[in-house]
């Protein structure tokens, strides 16, 4: 199944973008006629009959939708410090797009090494995951955000959906011992919780400050631990989604 | 903490390789007398004290022993066909390693679009990743061998380890249902085994064949799925890593 995804929907048709269109029509070959599958982007896939093979603008008619269509049943942000390897996250994006989740927040910590994140390549990346492993909703990759500001803010405003009235489970996972706020394992957090939003915050190679630390705990953000392993920065972010996946798969 | 690898350990010495040598005494400038740390690669960490500063062979008396460091409380062998871009099979390796796998066995399979996989590299970023993750043992990453031959090969030969006596689970992820054998999910899988000698087997990009699954199935593999998400080949193996690592991590 080849998925394609459309930004330009309206009434009964949606329209591809040049690139979308090209890869439908050029290397697709599709005809108008054809039933092609596009998402939406947002959780919807739209089966649809091709009208116009424009290889610059194809255009479709949507037959049905299906909202909804494989999803997974948690909402997860991950806020997580860009690797001073850029490859090393848009190797995360790719992977936490194909087990699951839907916000990445780039976070830009006191012990950052990389402190400008441009998001471009990682949303063309996240889009590319989201048609491969045939989901419909496409991950938020946010602009970069301060570890302070993000862990400052309100639940509600963690992503962008507002209509959430649950309490969220907030957790952060950094690697040094403290005494006074001993660290739990992330699937006991998971365990322990019954709802369904969740937010976790992974540092950057030289982890979060003890400060930037003590201020998520001031809001309400529970510290955990990722097991024994010893694990870099963009495999600690993926184990963090594997273990809310694995928390909600069975 | 920076650990360097020996493979020539004799008495109350261990000798360094030229390219663990250079970079012991050149890269990081230590000289005879500086306290050292070596793993043999088979989970033993050596605390050593440099003797010979030589930057071609390096020699270094061992001070203290310490066995199983920072090991994991399984052991898992993954059996997993290469994927066609070989990056894509690394990544998996030098990921798995970090997060702690013991035995990484190359499949072929029936629908393989790799047929012949050279172990050289990966051996490489398994040795690199255990030093990075800090880990004592190296996983072994064997030959390849057909999906067939591996399947049909008793408990006991599934990694090098001949000590083991308990009885082993054997899994086996593919994606095709199957209503004669329904899959479980690999968690409720592992949740029902109280052991600690777990393989999975990942199959390649299109999938084991019927025949293949039948035949595991027949040696006593378990069918399970991982989960609700499509996943590449390398996401697939690590998914199923880090399933195991979460189940015995709490």
């Amino acid at each position: 199944m080849e998925l394609f995804y459309s930004n330009d929907i309206g009434g009964d048709l949606c329209r591809l973008d040049a690139e979308e269109s090209a890869h439908c029509v050029r290397v697709m070959r599709h005809r108008a006629g054809d039933q092609i599958h596009v998402i939406d982007g947002d959780g919807t896939l739209l089966t649809c009959r091709l009208i116009a093979d424009n290889p610059k603008q194809a255009e479709a008619a949507i037959l049905e939708r299906t909202p909804r269509w494989n999803t997974h049943p948690y909402r997860l942000t991950i806020g997580c410090c860009p690797t001073k390897n850029n490859e090393r996250f848009e190797w995360f994006v790719e992977k936490a797009t194909e087990v699951g989740v839907d916000v990445i927040v780039p976070l830009i910590g006191e012990r950052s090494e990389r402190k400008v994140y441009k998001a471009d390549r990682a949303r063309r990346i996240a889009l590319s995951a989201t048609k491969q492993s045939l989901k419909a909703r496409i991950p938020e990759i946010t602009e970069p955000v301060s570890v302070r500001s993000f862990v400052a803010r309100a639940p509600q405003d963690d992503n962008c959906h507002s209509e959430r009235s649950e309490e969220s489970l907030r957790l952060i996972a950094y690697c040094f011992e403290d005494a006074n706020h001993p660290r739990r394992s992330i699937k006991e957090a998971l365990e322990g919780y019954a709802g369904t939003d969740i937010t976790v915050l992974i540092g950057p190679e030289g982890d979060f400050s003890p400060e930037e630390a003590r201020l998520a705990l001031n809001n309400g953000y529970i510290p955990v631990h990722l097991g024994p392993s010893r694990l870099r920065t963009e495999t600690a972010a993926l184990t963090a989604v594997q273990a809310v996946y694995l928390a909600y798969s069975l």
